[in-house]
């Protein structure tokens, strides 16, 4: 394959955070970005070609990033599956991941389904289509995490379940009593919840370091890399982490979120199909950023090395508000002073309670302790206060 | 000092491939970056907020950026230092390097003069106002490289004179035989040229390690990082640099360039007011790149470390064509198979001949041979085609 520059246009369905780290990626590889996002001046767009203000699920405006680009991608699972289809078959330009595979990811029970027809371990879970079915999950489990299929995201959208009592009053909160359009999941005792970043190239498949996460309310505050677990379960995730990849069609990244249980084994719990959270460590502690991975893989170019440089912490900068206002936030002179940090700010014009503004990344040297980075990665991140 | 985000405006005179990097640097620190160039769709439009179109000299136009932005800067000589102070003034938005700074370096001789004064070790000089000084300096030193004291740059403007037999040709090429506006310089017999790409801040000075720098016909070709000397040569270079920094008025980055003598003398040969061409090296090689310094240092926020983080070669990419076309290359699949190497495209439209189109880094394993290297990114820079 004879690749020329200036590149293709890249279309990208969403323009938020990961959007926006794709165009910045993008541009010293002489690929222009152009992204569709219902926000004016959405976070990519100072940093993109050009935004198209449209709605995620808007074929006529998806139908125009397809006219205007020469691939098309999407950094956000709201993208509509189907528009997308009929918009890359009218332009004549690929999208990636396939619109199947996202289809597949939007639905939960169908993702699950999917796993385990490739027998991939995942938690125990069931379908929920009546009160009857989420009262005989809970029968069977003792407890259960209640899901919608559909929508629910860092943690929207799931309810734990105790006890038979609390099934109608769960089911409420994700649908309706008619059409629950549900699944029960087992609560996993986990001692830790790891991620792979995997990526699919045209012909060639990689993956980055197994990354530790640690969430809370279901949000994830911190990435750990590498992981703090044993090399053999490392070893484990990476292997279940190629099984999801091959079990998934089209190309790009793929966030692949995963538990380890007590006893070592790992479970998959959640796929991204774009560049997720967990990945943003990547941007300085990889030789090649998930980011730049998602570019290249979309536009079938070779993969960068997914080598890490270095033990690296990522933190997120969440919205520690009480309610919406102007985004501004002070402290920054004490990340700027750090030797090791280094900021990532979005550009949101508004924060609201625990909305993603930004991470923090810090590097260690060689032979550094990730704990101590942690702690020292989350001591400057609490340092920033929202005015 | 209190530091925000969103941060201020940053207003760049120039839209070149320094603009482009310094945008892309700015953009992760909430920075946003509104460049002024003539060429509408300059490098780094894609990648800022908004480019005004317009001269770098035009007055009307700088005052237009000044009333955009928070502060000022410039990624070329050209700019105009009168415009820039009156724009600054009426704008009341600092501006840095100061106009007295970039209106010294901007004059060779005056440069030159206030490296002497300072005690900085320089190559032999004469002032040259009229033919006969010429051919008193040819007597004296034997041959010496006339060099226009305004607006030459990469070799441009300097004409090699080795008797007096040439001296009215060459003061004819470079001005007039009524005011020849040039100097002569000794050349230097050098066993090596080397760059420090030096910060100033609010009130610290950062250097980063040496570059080793390798022209061919005046246009810098690769660096190398570390370069190939003693460890007592490299710390009086960055002593030398230092001293530079010292005489230097206004924060930013500078690009100081160096002779390493056959005896490990240092002498500086010439400074520029701005990120340079042998710290592109800075973006994969060191903690914090000399793009992300000089935002940091123009907008007076600490700076971040200069420390390399791995050896790292960089290789323009020159335009290696006959005559100016539409710029397409082609080959970059070896690049991007590369586990080493990372792209960066300026997104230039025309190419011409020996025109600076781009530029590779690669970085090696820590003890990794910079030769081999060297050697490798070369082969990879010269498998690229102009098509």
């Amino acid at each position: 394959m004879t690749i020329t520059v200036p590149g293709p246009t890249l279309g990208v369905v969403g323009g938020g955070q990961l959007g926006r780290m794709i165009a910045e990626a993008a541009a010293p590889l002489g690929v222009e970005v152009i992204v569709l996002d219902p926000t004016p001046d959405c976070p990519a767009a100072p940093v993109a070609r050009d935004q198209i203000v449209g709605d995620f699920d808007d074929p006529e405006a998806i139908g125009r990033l397809a006219e205007r680009t020469d691939a098309l991608t999407y950094e956000i699972e709201l993208a509509d599956p189907d528009h997308l289809a009929s918009a890359s078959e009218d332009a004549d330009v690929p999208v990636h991941p396939t619109p199947e595979t996202l289809r597949t990811i939007q639905d939960k029970f169908a993702e699950k389904e999917m796993l385990s027809a490739a027998d991939i371990p995942v938690p125990d879970y069931r379908r929920v289509d009546s009160v009857a079915d989420l009262e005989a999950a809970v029968e069977e489990f003792g407890a259960v995490m209640l899901k919608a299929r559909h929508g629910g995201y860092d943690g929207r959208g799931n309810i734990p379940v105790h006890s038979v009592d609390e099934a109608e009053d769960a089911i409420r909160e994700v649908g309706s009593l008619d059409d629950p359009n549900a699944l029960a999941e087992t609560f996993v005792d986990f001692e830790r919840e790891v991620s792979v970043i995997g990526v699919q190239g045209a012909d060639e498949v990689r993956t980055f370091p197994v990354g530790e996460n640690v969430h809370e309310e279901e949000i994830l505050r911190e990435t750990i890399v590498p992981a703090r677990m044993s090399t053999a379960t490392a070893e484990r995730a990476q292997t279940v982490a190629r099984e999801v990849l091959d079990a998934l069609d089209g190309r790009g990244v793929f966030g692949i979120e995963l538990f380890e249980t007590p006893d070592s084994e790992i479970l998959v719990n959640e796929i991204a199909p774009r560049p997720h959270n967990s990945g943003h460590w990547s941007i300085e502690g990889a030789v090649t950023s998930q980011f730049e991975q998602h570019a290249r893989a979309v536009l079938g170019w070779p993969l960068g090395s997914t080598k890490q440089r270095a033990p690296t912490v990522s933190a997120n900068i969440l919205g520690t508000v009480d309610e919406t206002q102007p985004a501004e936030v002070a402290g920054i002179e004490n990340v700027l002073k750090s030797e090791a940090a280094h900021l990532h700010w979005y550009g949101k014009e508004q924060v609201y309670p625990l909305r993603k503004m930004g991470h923090i990344t810090a590097t260690a040297e060689d032979g550094g302790d990730v704990t101590d980075l942690l702690e020292s990665t989350r001591e400057l991140r609490d340092s920033l206060t929202f005015q």
